[in-house]
Formats: structure tokens, sequence, C-alpha cells
């Protein structure tokens, strides 16, 4: 599962993606252990609950839906209706109540594994098809290849599904049965396969070691396994030589603090602070380093999509363990949450904003993020927004399938005047450049096949890691620190 | 106050106007005279409102809010956003929790009244300028006169404020006093004044009889005093020998039940239903008519925002009374709503569905609307947005303000070859007729006086009545009519 793919965003899903909202989480356990503080009661059993006049209130909008209502009602939604509305009052996007299947779908993110069939998959001319399947999963152990195109889940036809909601069709609870048509290149009949569901580890870390000795370790999230395997890759290249280090936490949305502080902790020398946590009352807890610090030069690399827990690395590594921060500035997440999945006592879970988190020298990065010391910026080609093939994109005429047109057509070398949109001359002259290169029918228009066809040769140039200039720039850095 | 502004929505907004959500509102007493049957009690001292389980869960996220949120609290608005929760989760757009002053404006909207100062005001050359003072009100007391320029309110300046701020800013309780400085034409010193606002009802009726006999009423909305105001209106044109009607609810986004009835029920013969009303057991209640009907021919003159009851009306006329539909197909809005004032007991209101009317026919006109017997669709300029002016417009450029400059163009008589926002060489001649013709430097580009002169050029042309092609064409319709 080597595969690249974070930076083509708008180019790929994976049946392994979960959205995890830029989150920095703890248990309500490590909040006690971490504070040395016992934890208040909140499971509604306890002293204060709502007054009676709050009660009233809300009972008596309950009535009224009940008796009034112009139709029937779930009364389990409404309740958690008002709940979400509880934490949305309270206007912090990262204070949220997710329902059960909300509630699973975030602590399966955070322990980073799933269940599901285990095989990553794209759209690919308008079929979803396998990127590759996940090790030792249900996919693999079934006979899926790389390449398959999936026709049906269960009966259900994937023609003109959206990737997400095809995902959607095809994950679900452990030990189901799920039934898959696929058309495989060489094999004229359909393949029939059933496959069961399993809980499904996904990797959140991926490294190797150049030729030039640096070595580079992309962090995806922050699960509750990750702090485990990076610590086994980082030794893994110290072993084999390296001589320095590239973090890559772009896109990285966060995850769990203990788990960034135990990747953090090597780099930073013995007794300076990690990371400090400020409760409301603005009392202050330092987080302090038990490492040694390294004697090879490192840099984070990160982009706008690096938040909270990523953030957490990046200041630490840059103010209390020398690093130098690479790429774009950072999301700007400051804020540490608690889940507590026990407090509604129903599968639910209130996750609560209930500290800032600061770095070692004090700065809140909330709202503004950490600016990098080196500056690059990615190729306005990674974020195009795909063409939608809706209709021809004829000469003369103006649109955001235009403007991606031409960022596209740049990208690949061919020559256009203007990125606004603008279906100019010359950009009819490039679609005529490509199609004639690509044994198209050379018509300056971008029907279907010929926006497929200049999408798929993009895919191929974002794939080919020796284009990702951000990644080059914080290996040129280390180089450059680790030669001296 | 005879001014016709609300077909230029997106240049005037009036310091009367208060925003009517699409509604057909019944009070708690209307439901139980007009079911004959008793309003079941709703003020949360009944038997049932929230269980002990549902009192536990949303107990237990108080406490945590209370113990463990980042921030102090205010209870009282996260009990608020726990009644807007259990609204949304109703998934119905007309079921809506307001809180004390929402609830305020949302009465003061109902009843055709509202307290402020009384003056109509517009944004002219960026200033916010009185169109006029309303009759008997409070800035016509003062010496208010059409024409002032607002400087400032209670010390604060106006300048470069948007139209709705400035107008928050005039409004407030009855009683209170609110100074303003006024630049007067003519005058060299600017003009102190300070009013004492007050209770301001506001037209929601206007009518007029053409030179060929057919009366047009306008209905900006059916507030509780619109019925009354109606049928006065209606008998003068009668006694005048009208001898067609068009009666316009462009843009009315609906107002009162019973409000309408009575505006309905001269035109549709005694004993045909007006509308009728299904509650969610599927039991119809057909209000009937105790009216004559009227032996002149009637058109009902809608658009995309004629709501609601606006809706009943045009059906019940149209299905009941023999009217035309004369216009677009209307908003689509089937529901009846009742606002609970008193279940919450401090003010705030619960605004909730309770069933669905239909037309005399049994149609359902919810997300459909109903359809005009004769299209009349209004010219592009109508709805056209306003330049921002943050910046030069150029040829060769592509954008927004370039497609609302196109159209602007076009209406005002010069050629332009297009309306997609491609600023060609075609705009560029067009801009600089324009600005020959306006003793503006010709620069074929449009900077900030060239686009505030092509505004005001555009204004006076919708403020034409004539130009009005809608109306124009449901006064031929009824004028043929009238005829044979």
């Amino acid at each position: 599962m080597q595969f690249r793919g974070r930076t083509v965003a708008a180019f790929v899903a994976l049946t392994v993606a979960v959205t995890v909202l830029a989150t920095l989480t703890l248990s309500d356990q490590w909040v006690a252990l971490g504070s040395g503080k016992p934890t208040a009661a909140a499971d509604g059993s306890g002293q204060s609950g709502l007054t009676g006049t709050e009660t009233g209130k809300l009972g008596a909008v309950m009535n009224l839906i009940e008796q009034k209502y112009f139709r029937e009602v779930d009364r389990a939604k409404v309740v958690d209706g008002a709940i979400s509305g509880m934490m949305e009052a309270l206007g912090d996007p990262y204070s949220v109540y997710m329902e059960k299947t909300s509630a699973q779908h975030f602590s399966e993110s955070i322990e980073g594994s799933f269940t599901g069939i285990g095989a990553e998959v794209t759209l690919q001319d308008g079929k979803v098809t396998v990127v590759s399947p996940i090790k030792g999963s249900p996919a693999e152990k079934a006979g899926v290849l790389a390449k398959d195109v999936l026709i049906s889940v269960d009966g259900e036809s994937l023609e003109g599904v959206a990737l997400s909601d095809a995902v959607a069709k095809i994950r679900g609870p452990k030990g189901t049965k799920v039934k898959l048509v696929i058309a495989r290149a060489g094999v004229s009949t359909p393949v029939h396969l059933v496959l069961v569901r399993d809980d499904i580890d996904y990797e959140t870390v991926y490294a190797n070691l150049r030729d030039d000795g640096v070595g580079v370790i992309e962090i995806r999230q922050f699960s509750l396994n990750t702090g485990e395997r990076f610590l086994e890759e980082l030794a893994a290249l110290e072993k084999k030589g390296m001589k320095g280090l590239v973090i890559d936490v772009r896109n990285n949305p966060g995850g769990v603090l203990p788990v960034v502080v135990s990747i953090a902790q090597p780099f930073v020398p013995k007794g300076k602070p990690i990371v400090m946590v400020e409760d409301r009352t603005g009392e202050r807890e330092k987080t302090l380093s038990k490492g040694t610090g390294k004697d090879y030069p490192v840099a984070v690399l990160m982009n706008k999509g690096s938040a909270s827990a990523s953030e957490v690395l990046a200041g630490a590594l840059k103010e209390a363990g020398g690093a130098v921060l690479v790429g774009e500035t950072s999301f700007g997440k400051g804020t540490v949450q608690v889940s507590y999945d026990k407090a509604t006592g129903d599968g639910s879970l209130v996750k609560m904003t209930i500290a800032k988190w600061l770095t070692p020298d004090g700065n809140w990065v909330h709202e503004n993020g950490l600016k990098p010391d080196i500056e690059s910026l990615p190729p306005d080609y990674y974020t195009v927004a795909r063409l939608s093939k809706a209709k021809t994109q004829l000469p003369d005429t103006i649109g955001e399938d235009n403007r991606s047109l031409q960022i596209m057509l740049a990208a690949l070398g061919y020559k256009t005047d203007r990125k606004d949109g603008y279906f100019s001359a010359e950009t009819a002259e490039a679609v005529k450049q490509f199609q004639k290169q690509a044994q198209l029918p050379v018509t300056g228009e971008v029907d279907k096949t010929t926006a497929e066809k200049i999408e798929e040769s993009l895919i191929v140039l974002i794939r080919n890691e020796q284009n990702d200039s951000q990644l080059n720039k914080a290996i040129q850095v280390v180089s450059q620190k680790a030669a001296k």
C-alpha cells in the first residue's frame, strides 16, 4: 500500500479513508491521568444536570412537537438534535455531538482501524477501480487484484455512483458478507466474489531512506498505533545510517495527544517542554521531554492541511528540537478535545474542547497556524478541481472547467496564455497539441474522452514523487544541513 | 410612500422592511377557533414533557459543558441552542425556534407594525439616503425630508456601513431617543435632529386605477391589518367603476391565514372552498366562501417570490374564482405554521408546521408552486447583482462583475455581444458609448464612477413602472377580458 495518493486528494479516495476532522484528542481517562485530578462526575447522576425551569422549557417544546407537528416524529432524533444544538451554541467547531454511527467512525479513525474489505479504490474512466488490496485483508484473501473494476456491490450497480457512495456501500460491520462483481482485464466474464468484512488496520506511517542518506517519514494521522509504528520506522532508518530526516505531515488532520508527544520526545532534549496545556482557569501544565535530541538535521514538512497534533509536533520540534519547518503555514488549531463516550450512555459521543495547547515557547497557534522557516507552495495543479465532463468545453466560453483545463494543460507542459477560465484561441491550440500527442481527433474542443485523457496524464504527473516540489525542498534543506 | 421598490430588491432596502420568511401563520387561539377542537396543553405543565432518560442525557451534556468546556458558558444560550436543535431535527425549514429578539421582530412583522422612526432609506452613491418619511411617523414630524443623507446615528458614522446595519442602528424600542445628523442639499451645515422612536404601521396594500379602467392592487405581505386595508381599497376602486383587477403578489412571502381568506372571499362564490387544511391524521377541513364572486375579470400576478398565503390566494382565485394567473411559477410552500409564544414562557417563540394546506381542487403546491396560466418572466436586469466596485473592471478579464455589467448595459440599450462575464472588445465599446453619453472620461474601463453612473441609470429604468413587463402583461390580459 505504498501509494502516495494523499497529495492528489481531488482525484483519489480510499475505502480506508476515514474523515478525521482536525482534532487533538484525549480519552476521559487520559485527562484524569494527565492532570492528576479526579474527573468530575458527568453522567447525569450528579448533583447538577438541568434545572427545573430548563427541563420545563425543553419539555414544553417536546410536547408541542409530539402533539402538534404535522408529521410523526422520532423522539430520539429530536433529543439528538437538542444535544447537537447545545454543542453548536458553544460556537466552537471542534466541540461536537456524534450520534452512535458517527461516534463509531470517529473511534475507528482514532484507533487507526475500521471494518471493511480492505481495498483502496479510485475512480478511473468513471469506474470504481481497485488501486491495491491491503495485506492480509479480506480483499487480498479473496483474490481482489489491483486494477480490478468493481461493477456491483450486493447486486447494486456502481455505474455513475460517486466514489464516496461506492465506498459507503462496500464498508460495513465486521462479520457481515458483501457480494462483489468485478470486471478484470483479460477475463471475459465478470468475477463473482463473496467477502466477509473484518477489522482492517490501516497504515498511518510510511518511511523510506533515499540514496543520498535522507530519510522521509510520512505521518498521515496520529492514531493510537501511530507512535509505535513511527518509532519502529525511525529506528530502522537510523540503523541504516540515515544522515537527516524529513517528517512529512502535510494534510495530516491530527489525532491523539499522547501519541504525538511520544513521537516528538526523541527529538527534544531531556527536560525541555514538548507542549503546554492551559485549562480555563489559565493554569498551565507542561509536558517535559525524557528524550535526548538527535544529532542529525530534521525538517518538518507541513501545509495548510497540517492541523492540531501535526502542529504540536512542528511546534515542539522547531522550538525545542531545533528542526526546520518547510512548506506552508499550517492550519491553526490550538485546542485540545476530550471524547466523552460514556456521558450519554447510548453509544453516542460528546467531543468537547477542554483546553488550549501552547508551543514550548508559549505560542498559541489557533487560527494563525505555524509559519514555515522556508516557504514552499504546492503547484496549482495539485489542488485543481476535476473537469465536470457534463458537456464539451468550447472556445470563447468561460467557466470553472476552463480554468481547471488551463491549469492542467500548463502542468502537462502545453503553452497556455491564461488560467482565468476564458477559453482563448491559445487554449484551443494547446488542446489541439495535446490531442495530437494523445492520438485523439484534433478538434480543439474538450469532449469527455479528451477530458479523461488530460486528467489521466495529470494523475501520472502528480503520482511521480520527483514532481513533489515541497518534498524536494525539504529534502534539499536537510541534505545541505547534513553536509555541513 | 407610493414607492415601487420591491422589484428592485437588489438595490433598495427599507427601514420598514422586516424579513418575513415565507410563512402562513395562525396564532394558537385561531387554531382552536378554526378547528373547533380544544388546544392540547403545551406549557410543560402537562403529563408528558421529557422522559427521565432524556432529561438525564441532556443534563449529562450540560454538566460536561459547565465543568469541562475550556471557556465560561452562558447556560441560557446553551438551552436556546438545545431548542433550536430540536426544531432543526424536524427537517422542516418552517419550524423554527426564535429567541426573544427574533420573536419580537417576527410578531411585529405579522402585526404589520414595528418600532422605529418611520423612514424608508436606500443607498445612493454609497450613502444612506432617505427615500421618504412615512406619514405621521416620528421622521415626518421631526422634518426628515426625502433625499436627506444620514451622516451619523447616535454619534456613529454611517460611512461605509451596509444598509442593513445602518437600519439596525436606526431602529429600536418604542420611546427611546435617537440622534441623527443629516446632510441636506442646499443647507451648508449638517442638520441635527433628535427623534423618539414610536410604533410605525407600515403599508402592505397599494392600489391605483389606471386610465383604461384596470385596477391594480399590490399586496406586499398578509399582515393582521392587510385584510381590512385590501377591502377598503377594493371598494374604492369598484366605486370608481373599475373594469378589471390585477392583484400583484410578487415577492409577497405570505402572512396570516385568516387574512388571506378574508381577501379571497369576495372573489369566490358562496359555498365554494377557498382553502383546505389537512392535519397529520389526513383529516381535511374546508373553509367555504361566504362571498359572491365578481363579474369583472381578475388576474393574480405572481413570481417565484410569491409564497404561502400568496399561493393560497392565487390557488383560490384561480380554482374557485375563475381568475387568471400571470407571471412565474410561485415559490411552493404548502404548509401552515402556528406561533406558540407562551409555551416557553420567556418571550421566545416556537413557530411550528401543524398542517398542510391544499387548493380548492385538493392540490398540494409544496415544492412545486403554482404554474401561471400566462407566463411572463422578468427581464434579467431586475435581479442583476450590484457591481462590487472593488477594482476597475478591465477588458479581456472574466468575472461576475463583468456579467452584471453586460446585463446592465444591454438593459440601458447599449449593444453587447455577450452576457457571460467575459469583458470583450464589444463590451468595452458599449462602455465607451455609455461614458460618452454620461459625459465621463471615455476609457472603456469601468472604474467606480462609471459603475455608479451605470447603476443609477439602471435604477431610473427599473423604477419606471412602464418598464414592468410582467405587470403590463397582467394588465393586458385583464383589459382584453374586460373588453369582451
